[in-house]
């Protein structure tokens, strides 16, 4: 929110004194303005934090128990290492303002922020929320190339991803120098700029077209599809973990979406009115809520028909493809146009779902398809059903907006573009990566690894001992044994075909 | 909090350049205030969300295995379906303002909101605070009737619930029109209204009296009881996740209450002291806090009396049977009588499950009991001790307050009409549409479906799978198969009883 | 922020309309203050309140499956009884100022809360965010000495522990009037005070330290040491409630480190720059970051040159202990000193745990390695690496800093100080204790009890079911029910060794 003490000034009197008084006022208006907008986008951020352990628990279940330590850890790995590589050099990349169209060059190691400039206030607060943002992209690719990859191609990409491919895609469409930001008021791409509010491209789109290269390079999981290759579903291992994972996301989603605002003390025309920023915060949090639940209630009933059953597992995916759907327009959209948003996002992850099962391509939390496949309508949505009056609130009056709303084919247009950059940005950088790993035999574990189970052979051990080793060294039965892959005492273990210690 | 310019104006002058100023620092005190009071409702919203987490953990951990992806599939579509119907009809049957006193008429799909009129400012963040009060009133009734009705039954119910019964109820008791609200000042029932601060009676209630009802008419579950007649616990299958729920239904109620003041940013006094609204919010965290811990102390030594062992199941719902009483009060009573609050609850608790046992009423999480027992108990509480200074600060001055405190006996009584009147319209409403549904065969499972598990038989599959398929593949023990039920390979399978894909 | 009548006054012309002017203006700056502070420190609160939900999990998921029920109802506790007991005195006895350098002697019961006085501001926030520290060191001592312990002795020391011995501490660095506070500005201790702002010392090597007497007194588990005295692992039952604890400690340490601040409206310098103690926060949240990620990291490599395998186990306590370490000093030094600190506070806790094996130490949780050992780390760290700057403007202009840094040896020598107070009086204090339920065999349980379980003896059976007794019941093989402890029908039953209903 703004106070002008030039503005004030004359208001006032205009004297010496006057001009003393507006800015002692101004100053503290402005004080509050920072205070509360950095509460908002901390408290965003913790939220959008809150989304990596939905993801670890979402993957976690959706595999099988003998990869659970291994999926868990790389989830762990992306927030952890996503923090160094992300403050040494990957913020500076995506938003090293001021800078050309293509890639930032400043604020390495967070150097010289907080910053206030004309490119934007850079403080601490925005550093993390970017960070919170950019460890979610590589959390989505991880769960594609689940149960089959080895641990070290995986620290490989995911720096690679997260420190390079990911900030790049960011300053593209979200800096104020990108080349097809929204907000690069200077030179819009068709006069319009992409609206890729949260990220459906910039974080959904590029986690799940990585992961799409790496399940496709390594191929299905053995035992994925049988000798006359028809489909067999490898179910996860726990249903209460992926419901536990889709409802943190559900959570976290509430920083991600409505957080992107970034600020919220800002009234919308004069101040002094009841609609203002806040508002478009909550109905971004409203559109949000309607796109995932259309999606859920429409896989519900579509899959009851298809499959002849109530899946809540299909129904937590059909959720979070909406909400992957509704991230790129949530802000400026009419709540009702949220649900026809989700309802089409929901068949989108079922036609895409039948297409991977029909290429054979296994991806174990259909992440390509939900993130990609969803992520990529989503931007079209926006394209279609941008409202004029909230992109001019947001963006700035007299601006392209949704095809179907009247405003013309150029948001679209630079939506389309969008669609086919970040596809081919990240084919081009991750699907060499994969094959070189590949070639390096870096990338997949042995068919031995992978009956066993990473956990076992990689990772130290089986991930659950619900009956206790104590109990069973009583009563030496072999059989009991088998039952207990737990075991971490140094005994002949049918598992145990690798460096397990 | 208030600025005004017509105060202010004097003070700077009384010229024309003053009435400018005084409006210019005015409006911006308007928009601080409503950033900051939006942000503050915003995130209560959130953290009330996750209280559906909460119950879809504590649900899940409270049945047996076998029904785990019903339940949880329940959960979710409470706040799926939800989201539409409080979306298109449920919020603005609630609160649809200016309105009679039984049934709101605005607001339909959202139309003309965000609004600011005499009745109140309707913005999304209001709309999604009270739809997570919505989805909370169909999850407690999902417990009664959890593990022997057809999912069917449940999506007819709960839409019922949340869209119709549910809003109009929380019309008469918190709209500003409603007949019976402590906020209708040209019409105070005994001179008072009800004070049901956050809905011990609108949403506990409300979804445990449902829940009565559905389990009555459904009967026991199989083996509840044995022929005997004596109690057969019929005990959940994951401690952990009835202490994972708990903890983060205790976490959201921290927005369930003391979000309930909607706004934070309010002197009580002039402007300048240190007390005000926010205190009333930190007073009210306090005091739920109490009511639950004091709960579940007196649950875990009597517990400890009554049954000879240390039982976290029972103390985590002693610690729910608090928070559920305390709801009502929450912000008009002292610590101190949180104290009393809490330790009547848990008693309340006991006794009535005792009752439940003797009747021979199961309720699989002990739903009509605690939210609708407790809840109950909470509304005479408030009619008991609340205080004649908070009541004042938050609905005004010169009201009747808690009769234990010297304020006579009117608020109690307006409090014991609500429980009457809370009992009786959920009960015509909801107990003859359990009716019906029985009548149509729409209500309860199979004895088939009921011994093999609802997940086996209509939800595609066993929750868990923690040994896989593949290694028992090259085993052939059928006695093994018989260990795991999870594994979904088309083999005959003793648990395979119905519609299994 | 401050906004002074005093100040506002000659600018606004001297008259006495222009007083009351100042007034008018400055009142309503203090209210929005109040409560902006208020809900900073409240949904702060909030967060650290979810560690207890962590600890919940991240112990459950350590200790063996037969104790699941036992120690998860010790963290539902911590909290419960840390309520009540907190209430009563606990807050009184570490924060009732004005009082001496050693005990605080008011607000006994929230008498007189909320105040504000020269002392501070006390509002309910503050005593609910203090609240959520107390029941944490709790919660780290029942790790150390899990799967061992009469529940008896457990109630006995929390409440000592929670009521008497943590608040003293708190009150000697914490509150205004501590001997050794960095905020008791007329008598700092080597003229510098204790720089322990979120509480390494106080909190984590608090409970640390009461967790190794515990620990130290009781000896090891049963089987920890095998004949010949060599370790073996007793592996932890669900390593994915571990991880999800894990990331919950993770969530909610945003709330326990920058929340520390209390406040945030307030500039650093005069109001109207972008730079404030928002900044000082946002900092602190990613100093906190930097220190787990990075001993996350080294954890991770050290430990799969050191066994050989990926361990996700390991990297989660890596984390923590990284955690553990910056919370001494996360708000007055640079992000990369933050890195050092988590590098160095992995190899202290790797060395602690080699150390506990050589010495037959055993800790289920590493809680004493972990929380006393890298918070002390992380209390030199302070007194080595703390910034000039950082410290000039939370604690105020022209103190002593850290030693590396140029600032002398004095904060230094006081963080040495707070290391050996807090080991020595938690020793006198709780070894004692410790000791006398060790004579009144009051402290650790059978070794029937041990083999058995907790659960099956104490607490009501097993914690788990995945597979029910209904079909077991229907298949009567013994062997069978082997595998299946969770059965409570009266069966004879191998673990059912106590008095188990």
């Amino acid at each position: 929110m703004s106070c002008n003490a030039a503005e004030l000034l004359p208001l006032l009197g205009g004297t010496a004194n006057a001009s003393a008084a507006a800015s002692y006022l101004c100053d503290r208006f402005t004080t509050v303005t920072y205070a509360v907008d950095n509460t908002y986008l901390l408290f965003s951020a913790y939220l959008v934090f809150a989304m990596q352990l939905g993801f670890a628990m979402l993957c976690a279940g959706s595999v099988r128990a003998k990869n659970t330590m291994n999926i868990m850890l790389t989830n762990v790995l992306d927030a952890a290492a996503g923090s160094l590589s992300y403050y040494l050099f990957g913020f500076a990349l995506a938003f090293g303002a001021p800078s050309n169209g293509f890639v930032g060059r400043h604020f390495f190691g967070l150097r010289h922020i907080p910053e206030s400039s004309d490119s934007g206030t850079f403080d601490y607060s925005f550093f993390l929320y970017q960070w919170s943002f950019a460890i979610a992209a590589a959390g989505i690719t991880s769960g594609s190339i689940a149960e089959r990859t080895q641990f070290v191609a995986y620290l490989i990409y995911s720096t690679f991803l997260t420190g390079f491919v990911y900030p790049i895609v960011s300053h593209w469409f979200w800096s104020v120098d990108g080349w097809a930001s929204a907000t690069n008021v200077n030179n819009l791409l068709f006069g319009s700029g992409v609206i890729d509010f949260a990220g459906s491209g910039v974080v959904h789109m590029v986690g799940g077209v990585a992961g799409l290269w790496g399940a496709f390079i390594e191929g299905p999981r053995i035992g994925r599809f049988d000798r006359s290759g028809r489909s067999v579903v490898l179910r996860g291992h726990s249903a209460s973990l992926v419901v536990l994972g889709t409802f943190l996301l559900w959570f976290g989603w509430y920083g991600f979406n409505p957080g992107s605002f970034l600020t919220i003390l800002k009234p919308y025309g004069s101040p002094g009115g009841y609609y203002g920023q806040w508002s478009g915060v909550g109905r971004t949090a409203v559109t949000t809520t309607l796109a995932g639940s259309t999606a859920a209630l429409t896989t519900l009933f579509s899959k009851r028909l298809l499959a002849g059953h109530w899946n809540v597992i299909d129904v937590c995916n059909g959720l979070l493809g909406g909400f992957a759907a509704i991230t790129s327009g949530c802000s400026v959209v009419e709540p009702w146009a949220a649900i026809v948003c989700g309802f089409v996002a929901a068949w989108v992850l079922i036609g895409l779902n039948k297409l991977a099962e029909k290429v054979k391509y296994d991806d174990p939390l259909e992440a390509a398809q939900l993130h990609a496949g969803c992520g990529a309508w989503g931007l079209l949505f926006t394209g279609l059903f941008a409202s004029k009056r909230y992109i001019g609130e947001i963006y700035g009056l007299d601006r392209p907006y949704g095809l179907f709303m009247g405003g013309g084919g150029r948001l679209l247009a630079a939506q389309v573009i969008q669609i086919l950059v970040v596809f081919g940005w990240v084919s081009v950088t991750m699907a060499p990566l994969f094959l070189i790993l590949k070639k390096l035999k870096l990338l997949r574990i042995s068919s031995e690894d992978e009956t066993a189970g990473m956990d076992m052979t990689r990772h130290g051990g089986f991930a659950y001992a619900y009956h206790d080793e104590d109990d069973f060294s009583q009563r030496p039965s072999i059989m009991m044994r088998r039952v207990e892959p737990a075991s971490n005492t140094p005994s002949p273990h049918p598992y145990n075909g690798g460096t397990h210690v």
